[in-house]
């Protein structure tokens, strides 16, 4: 019988590490062998969702190194998001809801991909469509999946379907979604362990915007303050990180996810294009960005532009 | 209102204009404008199945020109085999069954393939799935669109989803598919009227083997006597196509659609890959390909093979 590995994305975030785990589970359904293995460190607050459950970390994989031949991948394709060996394997699988790029196949596959909130809403699909019954704690990680994604429906990536699936997976983990959510999301909020270079590379894309190299990290928050009191150290950190790497402009995005906004440190030399794209003021290096959640919907276009303007 | 154009592959066949047609309707159901149009001229296997079911033949385009914003492709995503100024557009919607290869998209998208024998199968399940019912003449073109591909189920890339879509597919559009099938195989095997560049470029693809340049046509008959009168000529027709393009090699496969076997005619400097490819050897420029009915399946890799060896 042939071996699947499951995975998500490097820096797996909570969607990477329960979607491949309800994908694993989901291969087996079919009759296949699958195991859930991680490309990084588990964070605080997919180990909370693990451990609200009483589900086991997967293993931390670094390459695929002859364990097997072929993969599934979940909430990725682009290969420099993915293991490093991922050309010495087929390609199975991909369940997906990310922009295609970069992603190459000899042969023909099964390719799910759908633009909503959240990779573990379209595992819901795809258990609903072949009657397959999801394990309590299999539904709970998958409920976490989504309210992390859509950070509890309030991110403009979230769906009506995102909603929906959460709702009906909340009924299956038996859980009251809105303060578990809540609890959560507040999990993956305790900075205070954690160094200024944890908190800008930590959850940090780099971008090329017509030729500019742009940075960009996101911590979530439930009060500025905590950010706040590190301001100057965390400036004088993306500096370094400037120098040392080239950055154009570099953005440490904080939102605080129990009112739904944001602000921002910014550093280099390209700083003006954030007052452009946002039009509004920068002050000590720091801009508000109202209601600002998602870097992929709200951060990333309005830059993009500010660069080709 | 959105207006999507829907089409499948250049040189299109019989499941790139049946899908691009039961798309434009599943897209219509969820509450979108939706055009079919094709890119190329209609194939008489293609217009068997149109007539048989009262359905107008979609227009034919060869570039966007600004018609449309958005499009849906089906049965194909590598950009050299879509519309030329695809890039000019948002692909939103892709349903297809092949590998994925250079296909590349800014945004994510609905992005749905699997490994079965035809892009129709696909499409039925979504219907399913949405509980969307299928009109009888899109199911007699979707019927059509797997008995083409699949060859009657008798191509090894058939599946028993197909065979199950066809079956249910048959129902709704109320006809035996066994004979149905049968007429519509037999409707795209009149050579006639022909010409030999016809019949040699038809469905003629090009693939890079080893740096080798190899052409691959084929054509369906329900009888070898069909082109074996004419061989000699297809011989002379195809040398200067060698010639002409610098192939190195150029196979010609006549497969019987009702004894499910293949003859092939031989060119180019690299003929006697074709004798190690298949283990057998050439006669007068020809070998038997006993079985054989899947270019993708059966004469590709085996070729390739033979140029790595």
């Amino acid at each position: 019988m042939t071996k699947y590995l499951v995975f998500g994305h490097k820096n797996p975030d909570t969607d990477a590490v329960s979607a491949a785990i309800a994908m694993a589970y989901y291969l087996e359904k079919l009759g296949h062998e699958a195991e859930s293995v991680a490309l990084g460190e588990i964070s605080d607050e997919t180990q909370f969702a693990l451990d609200s459950f009483s589900v086991e970390a997967p293993r931390i994989i670094s390459a695929i190194d002859g364990q097997v031949e072929r993969v599934a991948l979940v909430d990725h394709n682009e290969p420099q998001q993915s293991v490093d060996d991922l050309a010495s394997v087929e390609v199975d699988y991909v369940v997906d809801h990310h922009r295609i790029s970069g992603f190459e196949t000899a042969q023909p596959l099964y390719y799910r991909a759908e633009p909503i909130g959240c990779t573990s809403t379209v595992l819901y699909k795809m258990f609903q469509e072949k009657e397959i019954d999801i394990p309590q704690a299999i539904a709970g990680l998958m409920l976490s999946a989504i309210i992390s994604d859509t950070l509890l429906f309030k991110s403009p990536t979230s769906t009506q379907e995102d909603q929906d699936a959460a709702i009906e997976l909340a009924k299956i983990a038996d859980v009251d979604y809105q303060q578990y959510g809540l609890d959560l999301l507040k999990s993956g909020t305790n900075l205070s362990d954690k160094s200024d270079l944890d908190l800008l590379n930590g959850d940090a894309k780099s971008f090329d915007m017509n030729g500019k190299n742009v940075r960009i990290g996101q911590v979530n928050v439930v009060d500025f303050d905590q950010i706040l009191g590190r301001k100057e150290d965390l400036l004088a950190e993306m500096k370094k990180e400037i120098d040392a790497h080239g950055y154009d402009l570099f953005l440490l995005v904080t939102t605080d996810i129990l009112n739904s906004t944001s602000i921002a440190f910014v550093a280099g030399d390209a700083s003006q294009n954030v007052e452009k794209a946002f039009n509004s003021k920068l002050t000590d290096q720091e801009i508000e960005l109202t209601g600002v959640v998602s870097r992929k919907k709200q951060v990333v276009p309005a830059l993009t532009q500010s660069f080709e303007a």
